[in-house]
């Protein structure tokens, strides 16, 4: 069950002027699910993404990747649920260029133009016939205002849509962003989640649309993890249409772009803690926040060996505060001369550990009384320097197993 | 349930000349528990240990080190369950050193000659006066034919004790190595496992104690993991007592101490591996084996990522052939130059993966057969390099959900 999420009311989502959706039920894998999107940017759209580190990158990531760099002028993006296209080999590079070609010729443009995504299982053969039968039904269903539609339909383990939208101010104008992102499991994005879509009507240069996703994902995708399994298949992208009534903004100092950097990775950012809210099994949302480092990435190690234990992980689905697990998870992170006899170790309010041992005046009961939130915060104080991070993550339950054992069933 | 282990025979188990074994119920954590364990050792045995790499280190590790380096004549090692004596800080050495002092006053040594081991929940303090009232029952039962008891003593969650012996000819002389272990969770051991003890009688140089002790941790208890967490309390300590009718070998490139190192690496591989087998939750036993890598380095980093993988883990619990995952975890193992089209994947004799994508001859009923098995090998071949990397893991079932969540209930 999600831990303080619910799905978002359709009104919420706001229609970006430039971008259509149509989702389609072309039986992937199982019938009667809506399983293929197609959303499509009108002329002049600019477009650009983060994708997995994952050596094993999946096709349709190869090949999105070769069309952002072979065609500024992207005017559709393919997505599929129920196979991942990973694992595949030749094959599986063919098969995501053939449905870039299949979509190609419906809206008349280049196969290059087409990015395709695909998630769910990995090392089976993409059913690419269902997938060109299914495009003709997301084409006659495209319209503006199809974003939780399409939230359901990128869906796998999720149990909730995930989509986020805002209005900024950007100089004198009105922007609106919309995003939508898929993922439950397999959640240790290393650029960004298993796939974000964010979308935008603001005039942003193509250097500055490539800057913005990539600082989006630092401060949201990236700060996620469920399980520390990195997919084959993450991608993160971020779309401009370009069509709100404003100058472009070209200026990476300007106070214009900090207002869009900022508003989309707010916006990114609500979608990754969305993940981790509806991680496979959760029961507790964890924010882990560790300071006074020497520098972020030794904070960010630390963070994610807190996160990723899966002994702090069951004792928070137990809500037991059996704390010394976190202090081991700080000493194996792999920070070499980290000094532990500075370590402050919070649970919220709470002073759990001092000077790197058990806090005298601790008191069980009041590790307890936090472990029973549904929200926790752990706070580590390094106390060697001034550098920070801040991570979310969820607890490791009995379902999590129950539902990785039955993915395929 | 454990996987393909049972308890060991006690006649199984053969005395080491120069060593004896004591045990007590001390009611540490748990009333009518045995739960306190002395090791003495005649004078003239030489003992070397490794030990965690955890910065968190356990005030035992920390007084063993200071011990090993202030006296080569260790005359007893002292181990209780039940608290680890971690992440207590000032507190917790001056407990350890206090314990010490202890058991030499009632040994007649003195207190540096005594090697103190805790195991058991983190962050708590330990009772020492309960620890001190356990000693002389401990004394009172030394014997040298108290192996099993001792095994028995030295378990937290493990469902059974683990233990080993052989006998070796190492040039003219029959020498007797005997160990025990513990550890069922908490293991990724980086320099040894939770807790394992080896002795022999055996004449070896000082040098060479210390040399074999780091070469058998290497290949037996640094290949194992659970949950990939690294203990606080990790120590693998080995003890020659000198006592076998043989030569004193001193010379590392001689026949003689190959035989030797080898036996003692061979008790340490079995004890390691009964600790997997005894995995928190364990279902299955899983060897993987990456072979044609470019160093042993990046060849065990992709094995452990299998290793830890919790999708890889939760389909060998589930009997799912779901084997893109593995693929997966290859893919973020942080071989950042590896190409994964040269990749074959193996389960027991099935070729499942070829150029790193499925082989076309896989078939899924293949797959199924050898997952349903209870002991699996995975077998990765690189093919770029001729260096390779064993290491032993097991599955993530229900049931580690359960034992963490419930560990101090």
């Amino acid at each position: 069950m999600p831990v303080n999420l619910t799905a978002p009311d359709s009104k919420s989502l706001l229609p970006v002027a430039g971008v259509q959706l149509g989702i389609a039920e072309a039986n992937i894998r199982k019938a009667a699910r809506k399983d293929l999107l197609v959303i499509r940017l009108d002329d002049g759209a600019r477009v650009a993404g983060v994708f997995t580190q994952n050596r094993f990158c999946a096709a349709p990531v190869v090949v999105t990747r070769e069309h952002l760099a072979a065609s500024p002028a992207i005017r559709a993006l393919v997505v599929n649920t129920g196979n991942a296209n990973a694992g595949t080999g030749a094959a599986g590079l063919e098969h995501a260029r053939q449905t870039c070609a299949d979509l190609a010729r419906l809206l008349g443009c280049d196969a290059k133009q087409i990015l395709p995504f695909s998630t769910g299982v990995i090392m089976e053969p993409l059913p690419v016939e269902r997938i060109a039968a299914g495009l003709p039904a997301c084409i006659a269903d495209l319209k503006a205002d199809n974003w939780l539609n399409a939230a359901n339909a990128i869906m796998t383990t999720d149990t909730l849509p995930k989509a986020a939208s805002t209005k900024c101010r950007v100089g004198s104008a009105d922007v609106t962003l919309t995003g939508i992102a898929k993922g439950a499991g397999m959640i240790h994005p290393n650029m960004a989640t298993m796939l974000g879509f964010v979308a935008t009507d603001a005039r942003v240069s193509p250097a500055l649309v490539k800057a913005t996703v990539a600082h989006a994902a630092e401060r949201s995708f990236n700060c996620i993890t469920v399980d520390g399994d990195t997919s084959t298949n993450d991608s993160f992208m971020l779309m401009a249409t370009g069509q709100a009534k404003m100058d472009e903004i070209v200026d990476a100092a300007s106070t214009e772009y900090a207002a869009f950097r900022d508003a989309v990775t707010e916006v990114a950012m609500r979608l990754a803690q969305a993940i981790v809210r509806d991680g496979e099994g959760a029961t507790k949302f964890i924010t882990v926040r560790v300071e006074g480092g020497r520098s972020e990435d030794e904070s960010r190690r630390i963070g994610f060996a807190i996160a990723h234990s899966p002994l702090v992980k069951t004792a928070f689905f137990a809500s037991d505060p059996n704390l010394g697990r976190i202090l081991a998870a700080i000493g194996y992170a792999g920070v070499g001369d980290l000094d532990v006899e500075k370590i402050d170790l919070y649970l919220d309010d709470v002073h759990v550990a001092r000077n790197g041992g058990r806090n005298p005046e601790y008191r069980e009961a009041d590790g307890q009384r936090v472990m029973k939130k549904s929200e926790i915060m752990v706070r580590v104080a390094l106390n060697r320097g001034n550098s920070a991070a801040t991570l979310w993550t969820c607890d490791l339950s009995h379902d999590y197993v129950s539902i990785n054992a039955d993915y395929r069933s």
